[in-house]
């Protein structure tokens, strides 16, 4: 079907007009339409866990399940609209926010075809995953990329560390089972590795504990070794916190011989004297 | 009434001593009042947990109410002394400080018109408020609103990190309620929230703990994961505290020789002796 | 009675000798005798650890009670050879070291006068501060000052940090004792509150734990403010702590104004001009 | 056996492939050596542990009991192979990770000889230890070393530390065996000695916790001072990763304009363009 240039020019208006609305958040409309999603998403979750709470479940289950669908129906509206009102509809499907709204509301459709209760149970906890929508109107996205910054940038630092943790938990999590034995709850390794691991993280449950005097020696050796070494992931991400917000490095490399990472104040090229152009503040 | 100029002038003198008692602690008055007032304070306070220890109650119930209404008396007469000294006394009676004040006195007075024992004990937990008063003792207050800018400064990190937990918590919660079930104590998903966040914040109580090898597998999981994202605010409070205490520079040169790094204070260079441009205050 | 000169000179030599041999540590006699005083420590703690296991005393019993005789006498010799080669074992017998070294000899010779057993446990425990005199040798004095120095220099901020612990705790320990009761282990006030600090150090026994919806709600609360409030102290020590390491400033006052805080590189006073006397190197 | 020159040629070119393969992995062959040694690592790892599970022995016994056979006489081999190929086999069977390779395959063997099975178990967990070897393939050997010179540049520190946690422990734990008694889980002086390790590290597991009123305000006290100790291990390794990652900056002044702060690797004045003194390594 081939439009009229003026019915085109209506639809492209309109389109735009909705990409506004549903994407942007600066206009009025837009803002109310970012609000209300907000508030429904953070309704449709709290249906889903009013309607794991068995007593709530007895008396007020068959309004739950209209709730959940009411609001399933709505966000299939809202990513159908999303879809037709972006430029290239393909490359928001398979973004990751597009995944996250099309695996929102794909839970209670697939609750229809497949009636096992098990397997529908597995299934609605995907829709939990569309609390990450509510980022979106976060307008801290500046500290949040500080953040992650900082957390990258002490990566390798962090799996270090966390390769050291796994194999200290799986020696100290086989030498408990050794010494305690299955009597005393240790009644495999890899469940005295998940002892170990709740052990040294200080999260300490209590449903197993060392009981002979050789198990409770060696156990606080892993906590005092577990409260000593939660001070490095600590450092790691501190000094790197710490150094992203100290000395200002330019972003301008040396218009002479392109060496980068001059200081923001330096007027000359440090290493071939060439003057550098004058920064411009950006922020 | 109209009062005579001598007596209006009495009255003045008699109301600015006792401000000077009763708001302030730079004479030997007004230093007695405050720390026999923090005294009275926690003995008040004193008396209504022990009023709570049933086996005390039974015995020296009689002797904790008269307790309770001396002291409820007292500092509705201290009360009534502080908005007549005041200059404006509506201003102080709708400031923090002032509400707290009398919330600190209404319970008592509230329990005799309601004699509802459930009533009376929710309100009477609001006189632990009081305990805030002891605050205005303390001569730290510099060093409090260090802490509580730091705090401030970083409040958009923390409000991110608590969003990235709160997030993490509903999923984890509702992961281990679908695997563990409701025979291990994961009744419901607000129980398996709550649930995730005893364990996420390492406190493991062990009223609840996963039975399956899964449940431990993903428990373990979120262990691990809790003790590397404890690291985060840390790392935000710390970063931002080294911050505030960083000695501020003077981001002038000596006009003579041209040394950088001179103390924000400085009026000499400190390398050859020349005066330095006043600094002018930009922030 | 009246020494000659000769045997006076002597006396002082001997009294010299042996103040070298207990009170130092760079003679080999001197090391030797400190490395033998911090075993004897160690093993006569031990022998009380062992004293109080049931199974051992019922085999070794005797053998322990003449362990801790032995030592106690030896530690007695030590105290009186200590008393007679110090200059003024007045001052010693007072000062902190000399009090612990006399209560690590009393508590023994007590239980003799006084029989009763339950009081005899409470004084031996008192011997277990024994262990601080291990650290005379520890040549770790300069680090020991730095983090001494850091924990001081933030001592006002720690205060300020526990003194809000103490109302959070107070206050929510309250709320949990009205919202749960007596029924769930919330006996009484102090108990809640009890459970508000385990709580809230991440502790988390699990003796008592809330039961109702509400106070787990709360106590979710509670997890996640304790799980943020914990980064506070550690950005306060750890911000003094590299403070510590930073920017040397110079000790030295201005010859002319009398300003303090120079920079260690610092030639002229910034604050008046003069010349500085050049730093000496001192450590 | 005297090998001809042809012979000898072709066994060193032999022997110095099979270096490249098995020690080093920047060869196509090298790589996947060790990616398949880990993954047999980890699979025998796996095997020792699912052996440990006494549902899985029951069904699969026989087949672990041959996989870990397999994967001994494999390592086996591969250690011969280590020991041929490198010039110097003293060195490497006695080098750390000569030494665990060893250690990761003698406990098969021992279980032939010696049929004890309370034995065998403590033998087979050494094997675990095969673990380390995964850390050869690690790119992450720069900022391992970062962690590890941070760590030891606070170990004199940290021992301090260490020692302050130890005598607190002791004298806490002697006075809640005094407090509590035996009747309530406080059986002797080093069980509360662990229980006061499990509070501190806020680990706590529940096993043993305070009943009395006296004991739950010590406990409290403990808890809180734990919480607060927590705080200095963090301080000084963060201090000291700060420090690591801090820029160098040289200590030269520009000859021209006397300006400083130039960064170590500068050649030439940034603020007037002058040539640089070339600084003198001193440290």
């Amino acid at each position: 079907m081939i439009l009229n240039p003026k019915k085109q020019t209506d639809f492209r208006r309109m389109q735009h007009r909705l990409h506004e609305i549903i994407f942007e958040a600066d206009t009025r409309a837009g803002k109310w339409f970012d609000v209300i999603l907000i508030l429904s998403i953070l309704s449709s979750v709290l249906v889903v866990m009013l309607d794991s709470v068995a007593a709530v479940k007895v008396r007020y289950g068959i309004f739950l399940h209209w709730m959940e669908w009411t609001f399933t129906l709505l966000f299939t509206l809202e990513y159908l609209l999303r879809l037709s009102c972006v430029r290239k509809p393909g490359r928001y499907a398979i973004s990751f926010l597009g995944i996250v709204d099309l695996l929102a509301i794909l839970p209670t459709y697939l609750s229809l075809m497949l009636p096992g209760s098990q397997y529908m149970i597995v299934i609605r906890i995907l829709r939990v995953l569309r609390v990450f929508r509510v980022l979106k109107l976060a307008p801290y996205v500046g500290e949040a990329s500080i953040l992650i910054q900082a957390l990258l940038a002490s990566r390798r630092k962090v799996a270090i560390f966390l390769l050291t943790i796994l194999t200290l938990v799986v020696i100290f999590g086989s030498l408990m089972y050794l010494i305690e034995g299955a009597g005393n709850g240790f009644t495999s390794i890899p469940r005295s590795i998940y002892w170990a691991i709740v052990t040294m993280t200080t999260v300490g449950y209590g449903d197993i504990s060392p009981k002979t005097n050789l198990g409770q020696a060696l156990a606080s050796l892993i906590m005092i070794l577990g409260y000593a070494i939660i001070a490095v992931p600590t450092g790691i991400v501190t000094a790197e916190l710490s150094r992203a917000g100290h000395k200002k490095i330019s972003t301008q490399a040396c218009p002479a011989c392109m060496a980068h990472g001059h200081d923001a104040n330096a007027v000359f090229c440090k290493f071939c004297s060439e003057r550098l152009n004058p920064e411009k503040e950006s922020n």
